[in-house]
């Protein structure tokens, strides 16, 4: 989304920068002194595909022509291998732990960046970085899931999440995008990764979501090969093993997840991410009678902005 | 493992060649008319892995110098992908099935090879080639295990077969070796691939396995992640993940297996493969009070005559 930059004028005084910089994307928004927000960027720099010049460079391009305002940043450009390492946040917390978290950094802009801690979870041990911010902004305002409400953050690495009392308590990673891409580029299953623009086989998919839940106790794993086999017999057809693969891991996150009885499937569970992703999700989770809220997409910009506030970082500066 | 070619005038006027040709590997054994295995070979000459000129010419420089004897292959060189498709023969099935399923393909030796066609299991559905073969050797003449055992046979996936009066009745595939190639040197959980050398780093592997099988019904891959996150914590090196891996993939195949039912873990268990990898096995079957007897690696050789002899095709040719 780009807004052209006439309505920039109206930002007043105030505003801030915020990022979500994960490992494969950077995404900026500006936002005016009351959080609304005016512009949004994308670009392809996460901290694993920086552009020459590093993180310096990729923040000044890519808040190129916008106001100088202090900067907040979220995801792994707090890792070790990020821009500075802000330390993890041990559970419980909420936004008010996060806010007092901040690293700062000096940029060669006239403003400082911020760069919000990620959550660690001595149950597991797990960590997040960036998905914290994203519930932030996803419990903003809602009271309904303030109180008990159970999250997944879908991805690469998809986060299970416990809220209760505004506060995170608990979470879990299970690491289901990360299995699709890798069985499917360099395995036996791997398929033709120029199909991945195609519609979702819906059929071929809830196979493997019922395959998954089928499998109990012996997990989704055990079923693997017979997306080989299938194939083999004639019973689908080799398009179809990507979206089949796809329903039989997403049907084994919510298989394992739910019989581990550790995050509460009776409270309200909310859906953050792409909508592409979270609509699978939603149509696996029937499968299982399990009713998933609708994505929310957005919520980094409003995550940041709610951190910045209670740090009390927007404004003008210096 | 060579012979001098001078014991080889032992042979007398009959004999068989017997190769065992997978995906990555090929290996050829020459045996005296009653089986006695006078010269083994081996190249990394398996089908996707072919020199110039394909199966034909791996085959002749295989045999080289060796005399004109018929040939018996089993394996990969019998998928659509290989030398010849030799059809799958249904469960259950014993030796002489496979004896009687031979395809036979004219070389440009003077004597015919005979390819072993692959086992299809209507239960899963599920698909072996080559597997079968090391299985008639390991029942060779081990009446004990003859009327009901199951068998592993670990690898890049992992077999698990039930034997009921010396019939292969059931079987299922695991793809834990895959999983662990594919995860070690393409995911976030990615190690030095040259510390592929070094000695089994007993904890590390143990707390895999205990990982895995305190996992229970939610199972193995929800822990995944702590591959890295127990690293991020400090609690074990990085150079311990391979072996921790290791422990949680083989954990989950073991805690998979036997939770469900499928395949008896009361009756004798018996190892088939590869000295390394079966130790481990061995190992982590400790973690779940199962004993398995020890690895059987010379089998296919035994299986390959063994169903030559039922088909009647050994002998001096023509």
């Amino acid at each position: 989304m780009t807004i052209p930059a006439e309505s920039f004028g109206n930002a007043g005084p105030g505003g801030l920068i915020g990022l979500d910089w994960g490992t494969s994307r950077l995404r900026a928004f500006l936002m005016d002194d009351s959080g609304r927000l005016l512009e949004a960027r994308e670009q392809p720099w996460g901290i694993r595909f920086l552009p020459e010049g590093g993180c310096e460079r990729a923040y000044a391009d890519m808040t190129a022509g916008w106001p100088i305002l202090p900067s907040i940043a979220c995801g792994m450009v707090g890792s070790s291998l990020g821009w500075r390492e802000a330390p993890y946040v041990e559970l419980p917390a909420d936004a008010s732990e996060l806010a007092n978290g901040l690293v700062r950094v000096n940029t060669t802009r006239a403003a400082p960046l911020y760069i919000v801690p990620g959550l660690h979870n001595a149950n597991g041990p797990d960590v997040m970085r960036g998905e914290e911010t994203q519930l932030i902004g996803g419990l903003d305002g809602r009271r309904g899931l303030q109180g008990a409400s159970t999250w997944i953050l879908p991805g690469t690495h998809s986060k299970w999440v416990s809220v209760r009392h505004n506060r995170i308590v608990d979470f879990a990673t299970v690491m289901t995008g990360e299995l699709y891409a890798v069985l499917g580029r360099y395995s036996i299953l791997h398929w033709n990764q120029s199909k991945a623009d195609q519609p979702l086989d819906v059929q071929a998919f809830t196979r493997g979501v019922v395959a998954a839940r089928e499998s109990g106790c012996q997990g989704g794993f055990s079923r693997l090969f017979t997306a080989r086999s299938l194939m083999l017999d004639g019973l689908f057809e080799k398009e179809a093993v990507a979206d089949y693969l796809s329903g039989l891991l997403i049907g084994e996150e919510l298989r394992s997840m739910v019989s581990g009885r550790r995050f509460d499937s009776g409270a309200a569970i909310q859906l953050v991410g792409a909508n592409t992703l979270c609509e699978r999700y939603v149509c696996a989770a029937k499968v299982f009678d399990l009713n998933l809220e609708g994505p929310n997409t957005a919520d980094s910009a409003k995550g940041l902005w709610r951190i910045s506030q209670l740090a009390k970082i927007t404004g003008v500066y210096p």
